[in-house]
């Protein structure tokens, strides 16, 4: 019998402010507190990733390099990036991912570059409109999910529910809780409250099977009175 | 000659969560620190205020008190409340301002019943389209101006020009500082990014003659980058 398959991650090697040094750092106390659970696939330029691996006296750890030519900087606009930037770090593991090479992608870099890529090269999953980005918050008990976390800064209500999915399922399979409690975050507990997009989503999510306990506020999110907490994108990239 | 004349402020004693209690001793406390600088006009149930005024021995203040018979709770609808309760703390306080028996309200009970008390019977200064909320945030350097700290929740780019107007003039008056910073919140600082209505905004504030700093980041609040920062009522109640 074989053994189970390692999780293969490519990790944007040139993606963070201070790459590749960070993120060698990161992938060695990765493999290191895991007991090298994963294989990780370093992507960048190659000649800066082995001048890293050697200052961190990191050789001995079995890390893949795939050469890349080019780095998304945070200045990019990401649609233009990635037409432009085909060889980047970026788009290449966004690739690898596509041809089952790998299967996740890592990245520090431009946020909104991130986004546009996993969604032009992966594409979405069926009933899901818009990618967001889920960020634990650390609370009174354990952490709080807020979503969406910066991707999207005008959101519908049916966005809202869709995060509001997501965000259950990701504390569902992380955090091993069977019914993660959503809350929609607005101005007061009464449903009549908040804006209009924000009020149907709380009458979308109070019609779904999920375990919905209603509106929270700001504070709420460091009291842990729900796991998932649910909010635009601009809302949540100001918190 | 004269003495300068004493500020009236007429203090809604129903108002709070521990009325009137609470609103006995900030007023003992308001005189106490400000050496008899203001005259007070105690409006509520006579007969409670007496009472705290007893168990706080503050008989020796000179307080005027206005009794009335009603009380707008935290659960009334603003507008219902102010339409049945003539007689209320809230409403009779507003009409003493308006007929210049008094300089200024203070409430701190029913936000909504209060904005709109002040809507209703004081009207509004000409060229300003709503009421807001500053709120002073304690920052590395002195205290920075949110507003609006939630009563508006859906607001157009004006709006947010004229919160920033009022807040300019407020630090202005309060903090004396002569040119007050202005930001808009924001969730990056170039001037494409944001929603409509906060894009538009910027470029409202770009065009008048306020000394606009840009967009800020909500990090930017604790930091004192700006004296005033500008949001809607919904962003300004999560923070």
């Amino acid at each position: 019998m074989e053994s189970p398959k390692k999780l293969r991650i490519a990790l944007d090697a040139m993606g963070g402010d201070c790459a590749p040094e960070r993120e060698i750092a990161g992938a060695v106390k990765a493999l290191e507190s895991s007991n090298n659970k994963f294989d990780i696939v370093l992507i960048g330029d190659e000649q800066a990733i082995r001048q890293q691996l050697t200052l961190q006296r990191a050789e001995k750890y079995s890390f893949s390099i795939v050469h890349t030519s080019q780095v998304i900087t945070m200045g990019d606009s990401p649609t233009a990036a990635l037409k432009q930037k085909k060889d980047s770090s970026l788009a290449v593991g966004m690739h690898l991912h596509k041809e089952g090479k790998v299967d996740a992608v890592v990245s520090a870099g431009n946020t909104g570059a991130v986004l546009s890529a996993a969604t032009l090269i992966l594409g979405r999953v069926n009933g899901v409109s818009r990618p967001t980005i889920g960020t634990f918050i650390p609370a009174e008990h354990g952490s709080t999910l807020l979503v969406d976390a910066g991707a999207n800064v005008d959101c519908r209500a049916q966005h809202l529910y869709e995060f509001a999915v997501m965000g259950s399922i990701y504390v569902q399979l992380l955090l091993k809780k069977a019914r993660p409690a959503v809350g929609l975050l607005n101005v007061g507990e009464e449903k009549s409250k908040g804006t209009e997009a924000v009020r149907e989503a709380h009458k979308l999510l109070s019609e779904s099977n999920l375990n919905f306990i209603g509106n929270v506020e700001g504070r709420d999110i460091l009291k842990s009175t729900a796991d998932v907490v649910v909010c635009d994108g601009f809302v949540g990239n100001v918190i």
